[in-house]
């Protein structure tokens, strides 16, 4: 079941550490801030891996949606959580968000079975 | 050689399913506005499809655009109208459409050819 | 009331001829195109430049949801089509289309008012 | 000093007015969801404007952002919480969002200083 | 290695002569001007097709990222151009633009091991 | 003449100066970035800036386009690149660039007219 989050991680992996690898300044450095940018701070881990969760889906992006579904989940959102997130991103967005809420609801119940 | 049909309608119903059996009232209604939008009004409904297609391609998404070029085939559009709402989408969305309009016109072969 | 109307088409020409002017071939075709994009062919005029605005509206560009309803009421659509026309790029493209659709209100209006 | 502030909500709710009593079913409901999404739920209703905060700063709606700023405010959020929400969205959205980062710390001053 | 270079083209090609085929003005024109667009001017051909990629990372248009690594490619553009490229256009445009710059690397290691 | 261009450096100059002072870790490493990325590499300096100019023009993101125009001035750009790169930009991102078009060409021949 779980196989659409093995292959995403994985690839992701394995791009990424190509990508620092390669040693291009701008890159590495904004790879770094991402990792900075959800740490807690006035706002919890949680909190601000929503707010990852809800630019991601306005602008459309499936990878992104992915992974801030997983780190969103390992915080311990709930679905109602989730679904609330991608509802305000949905009305916000518009209904060419909804193809991506279609995929995003397929993870977050493969992130459950697993 | 309907295939990509198939698994587009398949795929598309059964998570409309699953989202609408989850009971979020925000996507709900969303999904219910999206009906009623594109019932006749002061526009007829082929009128309002073609809307909703120019308006998927330009935001480039391919689910919209193939369940627009659907609603449309079913609404008697001809491959003309379809054709001049496509030019006008990658017009005024630039070149970018170009990959979505490729796929489009894969995606209208198929539902003439059904 | 319309001064919107005067000052934006004033600009716009005074712009578009220095443009044109200045000779770069690929933007002279691009705003030649945009003069054939919109004539009469399988699909009339006034639908197209629905198509025009609906476009417009989902990228939410003020000017051009200008520039198509003006055109759409030169070519007689009613109120109601622009209305239908507008809900449907607001469902389409979420409630960031709000802010666009008041001003394009208000832009309608002084076209009936002229 | 709060002169923005006035100006931008005595043109919102004008418009607002007219469009709601242009009687447009697609854009009455659309507005009416816009009330529910931000209701307390799951999450509470200053997370929920902070969603509705970086959603409108990545998708770059400079009304939309006032407008959640101004609600973020009215619940209560600090500037350093309203500060991490609009740092994610630059690093979401890029370098294109920082001139609506400039506008939006500007409107918060406003607000702050009312 | 090059599998994903040679379906992408072979896809590009087919359907691009079907468009053309199809004999819609507008698109016909576009088409065409995408050749002249990228030709030597003022500009050089290279530099123009590291516009036309950092265009089409900011949208986030893998089929065009392609195509313009592609063309970068034959016209000699070194990895470290095509990475400080990207690295801008991932600045602009936002970690959004990451997942599509991981392809856009696996893709330029095809070209390279063609 | 030049006044839109002091209007502009001056707003954001100032409000730069004070998103710095808020010292939110995320967005000062993001504005140091955008020095970087754009300093003299395997690409020269005024390469960078047209590509910074392709990716704001695409984006539509005016004040973005006005500090690459800005910087691509000073860096010795002619006319003519400015209206090639400006001219890519319009093919690839469509003709909803063109109001951008016409503020960036005021903005250019008022540079040119300091």
């Amino acid at each position: 079941m779980s196989n659409q989050i093995e292959e995403f991680n994985a690839y992701r992996s394995k791009m990424n550490e190509k990508l620092l690898a390669d040693n291009n300044k701008i890159i590495k450095r904004i790879f770094n801030l991402d990792t900075n940018a959800y740490a807690a701070g006035a706002l919890d881990v949680k909190t601000k891996e929503l707010l990852g969760l809800v630019a991601s889906a306005v602008l459309r992006c499936d990878d992104c949606v992915k992974y801030h579904l997983e780190s969103s989940y390992n915080q311990g959102a709930s679905k109602e959580e989730i679904m609330e997130t991608l509802g305000i991103a949905t009305l916000v967005g518009g209904t060419i968000v909804v193809p991506h809420l279609r995929r995003a609801y397929e993870y977050w119940e493969e992130l459950e079975n697993q």
